[in-house]
Formats: structure tokens, C-alpha cells, sequence
């Protein structure tokens, strides 16, 4: 559905130039083609938003019988503008829209929103319309955003763009939103308006036929009034040019993210097999994994994350000091502040020592500080300076309810003081009661002071969890891909041309066999052959005890056939085998494949699926009943390094049965490590693989070796 | 440290007789022994809030030298009011409180609120003057309330009873609370207050040193206008009586509980070992299983949950019909509801064509029902009755977000009619910006006519999963345990007194032995022999192949130690393995365990381990590396039922290899099922069993025998 001008983006995140979208989030001169006197219109609501936000450049607003429309001069046609314009919005029937694209390139117009619907979404009618403006679009170098989509909006006061016809008109901050969906944007908006939280920029591209969410992230990004960045999707256009963006993005500042539509993608990933393991979601996930997003199942979560990352810095490790004027609600913050992975550690005698000369006698002395109900600003004051000079504390939970009975103006004064210095994370839980004036008061305090403040210990504890993980993002270097040099590439590349020219969807054993010795994948000892004579003899070299496999092209299910035997222990019994399964096959083809058998040891798999626009994924697990009953496997998107490797190895629920168990011999994980490396490095060498399986893989404390294979192209 | 009256509560309970707790709050002239003519004291702000409140009854300041205090005349002793009086608040130093209590008996007061602190929470002393009070209170039929407590409050009208010092005031409603810590209770209330929720009744009991939590959770059972309860707990004096009544009264209405601490006790239950795999945090969710408790980890989703209940009836079913004027947060709100267990059922061809009929003709007509942004009032009507008509559907889920340019007032009036007949739960989430006037207005027409409305999709389908799950929880009738009449009760219980004369921590194999033929759980077939002929006999009686057990009292590890010898095949095999052991184990008292040796089958794993003050925990899972790596193994409280033991068998997450998976045989679920009972009844017999362990349990596909047990008393 998509049609991208890729060459222009690719350079742009090459380059790391976006000034090209500054035409569209930071226009000087507006015009809105389309414009109009009926109220409520989007052709009047635009210039209604425009006005009231304070748009500090100018706005023209087109129409070809209105003299003037909401006060504002209007003009026939954009080429009736004196002026130069950066930027248009464009309100007027479909069909109409590929001409005007060109009367834009014409005027030098940069960038175009288009807020008419009637385009891809409506068909083939609507695409070739959208194909029609596009091509003029390029052959101007006009950028489209959009079409049916709301707008941008830009809070920066040098510019109070508000080129969108929604109705929330949010204060100047730090937090810049992407939403593909538009009632999902506009809500999140309206949260962090109620969350008093401060807004960015936002851009809600409909279509995104042009300018993508990619590209706005890339934007907000190298934006640096943006501090993190909000990200609402359905799904991906390109994933690859999103994660290319994004992983750079989320190493500068937070991308919190969340993907709806999570469940009936969800069904999917139930699925035991392992192509179909990995659903859409399950994607996704991956996605936001590999590239270092935060990601979010819950709305309102991210949004409160979000109201944290407007003011504080992120915590350097995940130790918490917590200041509580309240018992319960401490409890109920640890509980939820050591499920997200913090800890709550004793505090040093130096500080014990000064609180024991600055706090009430009442208070508890210890992580929690309890400054006790009565507690006033000094106490407070006193526990957070104790706590900020603490080495062994990253960042500050605080319980701060507001007692009658206290001053509690001079207890929000002394957190905001504290606070304004930012050398570590502060969130409070603020427990009052707003229908009071005066903890209205206390309330204004705080906020402005650009404390994030929620309303209950888990919401608060629950923010600060994710400014934690945002330290730990960040800290994740997964590295390069490692690229192993003794790898036969030429060798593969003519095994997969002649499967190809033989119109083969699965390799042969003697093809799978040769490409994972050509990456050095290591197999079982095996040979090929056509007669019992030939069998023994390689049986012989190989060494019994040996499994024996009928390999023919008509043979797909061959281990429920029949066609495997294992443990086959001497010359009598393969020849007795050999023959058995040649009354069974009577098939031209017949061969056999003899193969070291290898009893004992840990049953593995690791496979590779490939997923549309986003490449292969690779899988690993414990096979057997475990990938077929617990599902215990993993997945991560390729190219795999070897920190991501590792990360699998250690992320399945049995990894203990790696290190042995039980008087179990463990298995050796560094050569499973370069397993997944090396099959990683393969299909991303050759993308025609579609599908492959090794499994099982049988793991020994000293080896690791493949036993059988399956390579789909 | 708690000392209870326990005839009266069990009576009560047993009774289910709780108007003795009327005096308490329903109190019709209420004493305040310590009242303070001094601002912030709580001998003030106590009767201010009465006054405030609007309390209905009559109150009476007990001051020695105050004439009188806020403008009511105050009593020099309780003995000076002229009048009765059923309840009196005491906040006077804790050494004059054994006094007063004396004194409230003879004035005939019912109930007594003790704020003071200085008891059982002060150490030793403190406890003296507890016990001193509570004796005093016992003989004259005095009930206690507290001591170091807030009080009750009851907002019915007729009362206005404000027992306490918190500053909330909340208006009459269905919720009432009980918390054990008064500041979670103070804040839970104000958050229902911020929610707009009604309360009824409140109570926060300091150290419960009388009046328990459980009575109070009997009397909110009990009384009608409290339509749901919630209950904040950081762990439980008496978890048998808390479950005695939680299982009543969760049938009548739902009891939303927290407790707080699970995170410090979560650690303890990773242990793997039996006995030490039942943490406390375990027990809690135990306990709120087996109870039909609804049980949250987050106090906010607690507090939403509960407005859902204070004005819907419960589904019937997991059927949600969705009604939407945006898109975005329908596909969030799916991906919700479905995860809690709920579907979305497509409309039936009658509600299709009804709604071709009403709806706009770019609405969508399916499930969810897009009544798009225009849509108003009647569409959004005509949508919600034939949801109320279809009967596939049990909830209703809305998405309304107030576009300005629909008449969103009609749209509210049209919910709320449709929601004042109660026939399906109506959940809404409802997307505005409260800071503009005109939606304040449609926002409180939805609030007044009681529709219950979220600010995120996903918070207000999370509250539509919490009636959902009641609806399940009621659903689910556990039954009563199974009464196996085909034990042998007496000869056990001379086995047990056997090892007790002889001091013993673990029962030997004979003993162990007996007592599970005793209660007819199968065991393999064993003797137990003093010498190599015997052994023979043995042997040939029970057939080979067998298992070989060193047995001496000074054994414990016997299987480290090289005292298990198994799969024993012939007489010569048996002979060597014994000659062996007496080599190896010089003990005097050296016996042979001669068992029949069970290949194949899966291993499985009972057990049981004790709960201090909660009883028997019952164990089971899949035994070898499935416990000691997986952790797949379920607990639940003794007794249980034949349901409970079945769902004890469905929750496991290995569950499908029970019934077998790649050509691998299943296993007799029926006689697991039965062998967990049998345990449960055994040690519901024997409380003094402490720990049991029938570790492993072969599972095959006609039969599960146990081939090692242990029991510790």
C-alpha cells in the first residue's frame, strides 16, 4: 500500500540530516488550501488552532471566494500569495489533490500536509490518485505528510504550530509523540495534558504515503528540545527502516512504544511448529528489543513513564532510596519497585548517623526513611540531601501524604529544591485529598517545580521501574555481528543455485549436510550411500554404533515411515536394516544416509523462520517435549551478535539444564553460542532460505553437534 | 501478640449472627473518652468530623475539665451522661486504659474504639495493659476496636457515623473497606472519593486486638447496602478464621483484596527444595484462591476495578459487545479484554440489519461497533440496545470520545438511560478534555447516572476482566472434600503414636509404608528382610526386577551414600548388591527394602508441607528436573476437593504430557487426582504431619504408584 520515495530517506538517515522536515514541524508561512468560513469544518479548525495557539509566522488561507475566512486575508490560489510558503495544508476532494501537489512544487512549497481522505484506503481508484500526487510530489521535491491523516503540532514557542484539527492545546515540554493511529494520539496527548505534562511535538501521518514514522522518530530524535519520545503503531510499513532509526534514536533518549493488536497476533505465536512460532507480535516484541524501545502493553503506564522522563534524569544503577511519611504505602512501593528489578539496600553508618540527629525521635531510621505524619519540610529536607550524597543510592522514591496537621507547602518547597539540582531520579506518590484548596497549593508546588507526581505507591514505584530500564537499555551494547572468515560462501552459493535450478523447496541431506559444513556448523559424522556394501564401509569408518536414514526426494516424513533406525550397533544389523527398507522404498532414488549415533546428551534445537519486511528470525530451545509442551524456546531477529547469542542461551526458562543438573553432565554454551552466530551469518549471506531447522542438536559438556537438518528455500 | 476472644467470634461466625458489631457502626450515642478542646488533636478533629459528617446520633465529650468542647457539652465521666451510650472513642495514655475499659462495662457501653497506641505493638508492658484491658473488657461483654487504630466510618445516611480522624469525606455509597494499616486505608478512601465513588462503611483496626478483620468482613457480608469489599492486609493474625469467613461472604459479593509484603516472601518461594517452596506470599494467594478472593497486585487497578462493582451487575459470561466512535482504542481495548479472558463475539444477522438500519452510513457494522466520530446520541442508542438484545453478549464495552462536533451531552443521556435498566455491565471509557466546560457537564451526566468511565482503554478494560473473573469465581464451586471411608485411621494413628513414644522426626520406610497402604495409596510392592535369604524370597514373591534399600535408622541420605542399588534383575545380581551394603553400612540395625523396580512411566511429585497457622499446604508437579529447574509444580491449601485436586493437575504448565505427547504414553489422571486427596485427607487426619513427600510418583497409563516416600511429624 505503501509508496515511499526511498532514495531521499535513505540518505536523510545515511546522513543524519533531517532539516528537510523543518519545513513541516517548523513552518514560517502557513497556507490551507481548502480553507473555510463553516465553523467546525477542518478547513476552518485549522486556522481556528493556528490563531489560538499563537502560530508566530503567517497563515494564508486559500479559497477561491472568500475574501478573508476567521479575519484572515484569504487568497484565490497559493500563486496569489506574495509571499513564500514552507508549508500547506490541504482540505479539498481527492481528485483535485494531485493538481494542487504540482501548484505547490510550482509556488516552492517543501512540505504539504494533507488532511483529505479518499486516497490509498479507498481502493485502487484512491491509490492511483495517491501514485498521481506522488510522482508531482517528487518531481518538485515536495514532501507529503500524510494524506488522511490529522497534522503536527510543534509546542516550541518560537513557532506554536498547531497545524492539526484536534482540540487539546498542550503546554510546551519535552515529550514528542508519533501515533500512526490518530484518536490514539490525540488521547495520549490529552493525558499528558491532564498529567500537566508538557508536549513537544506531535505528528499523526495517516497514510504515511511520504514522510514516515521512521523519518519523524529520526526527527524527534536530533530534535533537542525532545527528551523522550512516545510512539503509538498498529504495525510497521518497512521494520527495517524503523529499526534503523530507531536504534540509534533510543541510545539518545527514551522511545516509549506500544503496538495494539497484540492478541490475535498473539494466537498465532501458539502454534507449536517452528515456522509458526513466531507470530506477528512476537515480531514486534523482537523488534522493540533489538533496537533498545520500551515498550508498553498499557496506555496509561506509558504515559505516567512519560511524565517521569520529562524531568528527571536516569538513574545510574538500580538502588532506591525511598522517604515515606506513611507506612503501608512504602511497603506496597518496595513490593512493586524490587519486582522491577531495583533494590531498596541499608543505608551507610554516615547517613544513619546524621538522621539520627536531624529526624523526629518517632521516625524509623533505615531505607525505608520513615519522617513519620508528623514530619515537616526540614525532615524531608534532611532525608533527601542524606540520600542524594548516598554513592550507594541511584535514585529517590518519596510517600509524601499530606497530613492536616503539617506544613505541608514547606514539605513540597524542600522536595522541589532538591529536585531542581538533578543529580538523581525523584518520583513521589502524593497522597492527598485535591478538593482541598490548600493541598491544591502544595500540589502547584510540586508540579511546577517538575516533580513527576502520581497517586498511588505501584504507579509511582511502576514509572520509576521504567526510568531504571531505560538506564539498563542503555547500558546493553549488543555490538556487530561477528563475521567468521572460515565460512565457504562460494561452495553454498552453488549448492543453493543448482536446489534452485532443480525447483526444490527443501534441500537434500547431502545438500543441508555440505552448507552447514560450509559455515562450519557442526554435524554428525555421515555418509551417502547406495548399497549395503557401501553402508558397512562407511559405517566401519564412521564407527558404530550408527543411525541409518532413507534419504529419497519422495521421502518427507521418513522418521514416521520408517526410514530412520537408530543405534544400529554392527555390520549385521545395518545389512538387516538396509534390506528391510529397500522392500519398503521401491523407489529409483534410494540412498542412505549413515550417521553416527550419538546416545546421551542434551536435546537442542535452533532454528530460522523468515518473517515479510523484516527478515529471518532465529530461534533457539531445549527440543523435544520442551519446545512441544512448554514452548521453551526464544527468538531474536537476525543478524544475531554474540552478546544477543548469549542473551538467548540464558533466556529460556530450563537454562539451569545447560549447566547440568541432577549429576547431568551440562553442555558446552560457548559452541551453542557460535551456533547461533554462524546460522545467523548464513541466512543473512543467503536470504533465499526461507526455512531451517536443526533439530535436534545434541549437546555434550565438549561439543555441541547438529543431528539432523532441514534447509527450506 | 494478638489474644482474641475467640468463643464469641466463633459463635458468631457460626451464627452468622453480627449484630453484636451494630454498636460499633451503627452507634446511636457515641462517648469521646479524651476529647481535646486542642485543634489537631484526635480527641478534636474526632468529634469535628462527627459534626462535619453530620453524624445522626448524640455525642458526648468526656473531658474532666473542659465545660464543654466545639460548642457541645462536654462530661466530666461517662458515668456524668445522662443518657446510654453504645460506643465510646478512648484516646487517653494507654496506662489509664484497663480503667476506663472497666468503666465502659459498667456504663454498658457495647463497643469501644481505642486510638491511643502504647500496647502490643509497645513490647512487653505495652501487652500487660492489653491483656489487663481485654480481661476487663471480656467480663462485662465490652467489644474492642483496635488499639492503635483510625476507627469506622458508616456513610449510610441514617448514621453519618465519622469515627475517625482521616480527612476524606466521602459521599454514601456501596464500596466498604477494611484495612489493617490505617494510611493504605486513608488513601484507598480518598482515592474512591477522587474516583467518585460512594463508600459505605470503613474500618481500620490497628493491632485487631479484639474485633477482628474477618469480623468486619462478616459484617460488611452481611450488610445489604454493601455491594462490594475491599481489603488491604500486609498478612493475616489467623488465616483460618479469615478464610472460614472470606469463603462465605466472597459468594454473596466480591472482596477485592491486596496484601502488601509479597515481594520479600516471593523470594523464599524460589527455593526449590518441597517444604521450602510455599513461601508466605504463596499462602496469601492461597488463601485468596481457595476463598474466591479477588486478588490485585496494584491498589489502582484495585480502586477501578471497584467502581466497576459499586454500579454494575456481573456478566453472565466472557462476551463483550464493543461500541466505539474512534478506532484506535477499540483495537487497544480488544487486545485487553481478550488477554483477561474475554471474547468478542460477531453480531447476529438480526442486530446486523438493525444497525444497517440506525447507523451512519461510514459506520463500521460488526464487533466492535464503529459508530464513528459523527455519530451521536441515537447511534450510539440504537447500538447499545441491540447489544442489550443480542444474546451472545454479557458486557458491554464503550469507547466514547467527546469529537466537538457532536451533541456528546445526548450521547451521555442515551448511556445512562440504557444503563439505568442494569441488564449487562456497562463499562466506559471516556476520552475528554475536563478542562473544557462543556464536557465537565457530559462527563457528570455519565458519572450521576452511574456509568462507570476510565481515561485509558485499557484501564476500563481491565475493570470490565475484574467483574468478568467474579463472575468465574462465583461460578466455581470447589464442592467439599471427599471423605475416602476405606482408611484405616486407627492403625495409623498407632503408627504415629509408635514414632512419637520413640522421639522420632522421620517415620521409617516401614512406617511410612503402612500408613500410605493405610490410606490406600498405592505404593510399589516392597518387603523389608534382614538377610540375603529372605531377600531372595522377597524378590522371587514381588518378581524381578526389583530395587535394593539399605534401611538403618542412622541412614539418611541412604541414596548418596550408595544405599540404592535399582533394576536388580536375578538372585545373583541381589546377592552381591546386599554383600556389598553390609560391607559398606556396619550398622546393627541394617535392614533390606526389596521393592518392585518400575521402568519407564513419568516421574510425577505429592507432597505436603505446613503453614504455621494456615495448616497443610498440598504439593504436587512433575517430579526429576521439572521441579528442580522448572519449578512446574502447583500448591494448594489442605483439604481439598476432587475439583481442586483436577485443577491442581490442569495448572501445571507440563499439564499435556499427563496426557501424552509423541507416541509417549499419558497417565491415570483419575488416580493422581485420587492420591492428592488421599494425602490431603491423611494429614487433615494427622495434623502432626509436618512435611510428606512422595517423591517420585510413576505415572503410567493405567496406574501411578509412589516408589519413595517420607513423612516428618
Amino acid at each position: 500500500m505503501e509508496t515511499t520515495l526511498l532514495t531521499n530517506k535513505e540518505n536523510l538517515i545515511e546522513n543524519n540530516v533531517s532539516h528537510e522536515l523543518d519545513s513541516l514541524f517548523k513552518p514560517k508561512a502557513i497556507a490551507i488550501i481548502g480553507a473555510s468560513s463553516k465553523e467546525l469544518s477542518i478547513g476552518n479548525v485549522i486556522i481556528k488552532n493556528l490563531v489560538h495557539y499563537g502560530f508566530t509566522g503567517k497563515i494564508y488561507p486559500i479559497n477561491p471566494k472568500e475574501p478573508e475566512i476567521r479575519g484572515i486575508k484569504a487568497y484565490p490560489t497559493i500563486f496569489d500569495v506574495p509571499d513564500d510558503i514552507d508549508l500547506a495544508h490541504v482540505i479539498i476532494p481527492s481528485k483535485f489533490v494531485p493538481q494542487i501537489i504540482e501548484d505547490c512544487g510550482k509556488k516552492g512549497i517543501k512540505s504539504v500536509i494533507i488532511n483529505s481522505a479518499g486516497f490509498s484506503e479507498m481502493g485502487e481508484e484512491g491509490m492511483a490518485l495517491q501514485n498521481a500526487f506522488l510522482a508531482n510530489a517528487k518531481k518538485y521535491g515536495v514532501r507529503i505528510f500524510g494524506p488522511n491523516c490529522q497534522g503536527i503540532i510543534n509546542c516550541d514557542p518560537e513557532y506554536n504550530a498547531y497545524c492539526d484539527f484536534t482540540f487539546t492545546f498542550p503546554k510546551p515540554g519535552s515529550i514528542s509523540i508519533a501515533a500512526l493511529s490518530g484518536g490514539v494520539g490525540a488521547f495520549i496527548m490529552q493525558s499528558l495534558f491532564d498529567l500537566n505534562v508538557g508536549m513537544r511535538m506531535y505528528a499523526s501521518n495517516g497514510n504515511a504515503c511520504d514522510i514516515s514514522l521512521p523519518e519523524v522518530v529520526n526527527y524527534y530524535g536530533e530534535d533537542e528540545g525532545t527528551k523522550a519520545i512516545i510512539l503509538y503503531t498498529e504495525g510497521f510499513h518497512n521494520p527495517k527502516e524503523f529499526m534503523d532509526v530507531a536504534k540509534i534514536v533510543s541510545k539518545k533518549k527514551p522511545i516509549l512504544a506500544m503496538k495494539a493488536g497484540r492478541t490475535e497476533e498473539g494466537a498465532k505465536a501458539a502454534a507449536s511448529h517452528t515456522g509458526s512460532l513466531a507470530g506477528v507480535d512476537i515480531a514486534t516484541e523482537l523488534i522493540f528489543e533489538k533496537t533498545g524501545i520500551l515498550s508498553f502493553n498499557n496506555e496509561e503506564e506509558m504515559c505516567q513513564a512519560a511524565m517521569a522522563f520529562s524531568t528527571q534524569p536516569i538513574p545510574k544503577g538500580n538502588r532506591v532510596g525511598i522517604i515515606t511519611n506513611t507506612g503501608g504505602p512504602a511497603v506496597i512501593a518496595t513490593d512493586e519497585l524490587v519486582s522491577a528489578g531495583m533494590q531498596i539496600p541499608a543505608l551507610s553508618e554516615r547517613a544513619k548517623n546524621i538522621l539520627k540527629e536531624t529526624m523526629l525521635p518517632e521516625a524509623t531510621i533505615g531505607n525505608p526513611i520513615d519522617v513519620v505524619a508528623t514530619g515537616g519540610g526540614k525532615h524531608f529536607r534532611s532525608a533527601l540531601d542524606v540520600l542524594m550524597e548516598e554513592e550507594t543510592i541511584d535514585s529517590i522514591y518519596i510517600n509524601f501524604v499530606t497530613a492536616p496537621f503539617t506544613d505541608t507547602d514547606d514539605v513540597a518547597r524542600n522536595i522541589v529544591e532538591v529536585n531542581q539540582l538533578k543529580r538523581k531520579p525523584i518520583i513521589c506518590n502524593f497522597m492527598t485529598n485535591m478538593s482541598l484548596e490548600r493541598f491544591q497549593v502544595t500540589s502547584k508546588i510540586l508540579q511546577d517545580g517538575g516533580v513527576p507526581c502520581y497517586g498511588f505507591p505501584t504507579t509511582a514505584a511502576k514509572a520509576l521501574g521504567v526510568l531504571y530500564k531505560y538506564h539498563v537499555l542503555q547500558s546493553r551494547n549488543i555490538g556487530e555481528p561477528t563475521q567468521f572468515g572460515d565460512v565457504n560462501k562460494v561452495s553454498t552459493e552453488n549448492i543453493l543455485l543448482n536446489a534452485k535450478k532443480e525447483n526444490k523447496e527443501f534441500l537434500n541431506s547431502s545438500q543441508v549436510y555440505n552448507i552447514l559444513s560450509n559455515y562450519k556448523i557442526p554435524i554428525a559424522d555421515y555418509r551417502i550411500v547406495n548399497n549395503i556394501n557401501d553402508a558397512i564401509s562407511a559405517a566401519e569408518a564412521i564407527g558404530f554404533p550408527i543411525v541409518l536414514k532413507a534419504e529419497s526426494e519422495s521421502l518427507v516424513h521418513k522418521s514416521d515411515a520408517g526410514g530412520v533406525v537408530v543405534n544400529i550397533k554392527n555390520a549385521k544389523e545395518l545389512s538387516e536394516s538396509i534390506e528391510k527398507m529397500e522392500k519398503k522404498f521401491a523407489v529409483d532414488d534410494l540412498q542412505f544416509l549413515i550417521q553416527k549415533f550419538l546416545p546421551g546428551g542434551r536435546e537442542l534445537i535452533a532454528g530460522v523462520s523468515i518473517k515479510k519486511d523484516l527478515g529471518h528470525l532465529i530461534l533457539f530451545g531445549l527440543g523435544g517435549i520442551y519446545v512441544e509442551v512448554l514452548k521453551d524456546v526464544v527468538f531474536k531477529i537476525a543478524q544475531v551478535t554474540e552478546l544477543e547469542a548469549t542473551e538467548m542461551l540464558t533466556s529460556i526458562k530450563g537454562f539451569k539444564l545447560l549447566d547440568g543438573i541432577r549429576g547431568q553432565d551440562g553442555v558446552d554454551k560457548q559452541s551453542i553460542v557460535n551456533i547461533i552466530q554462524r546460522i545467523s551469518q548464513l541466512v543473512t549471506d543467503f536470504p533465499e532460505i526461507q526455512e531451517m531447522d536443526l533439530n535436534p542438536i545434541i549437546g555434550f559438556k565438549d561439543k555441541v553437534i547438529a543431528v539432523d537438518a532441514r534447509i527450506k528455500i
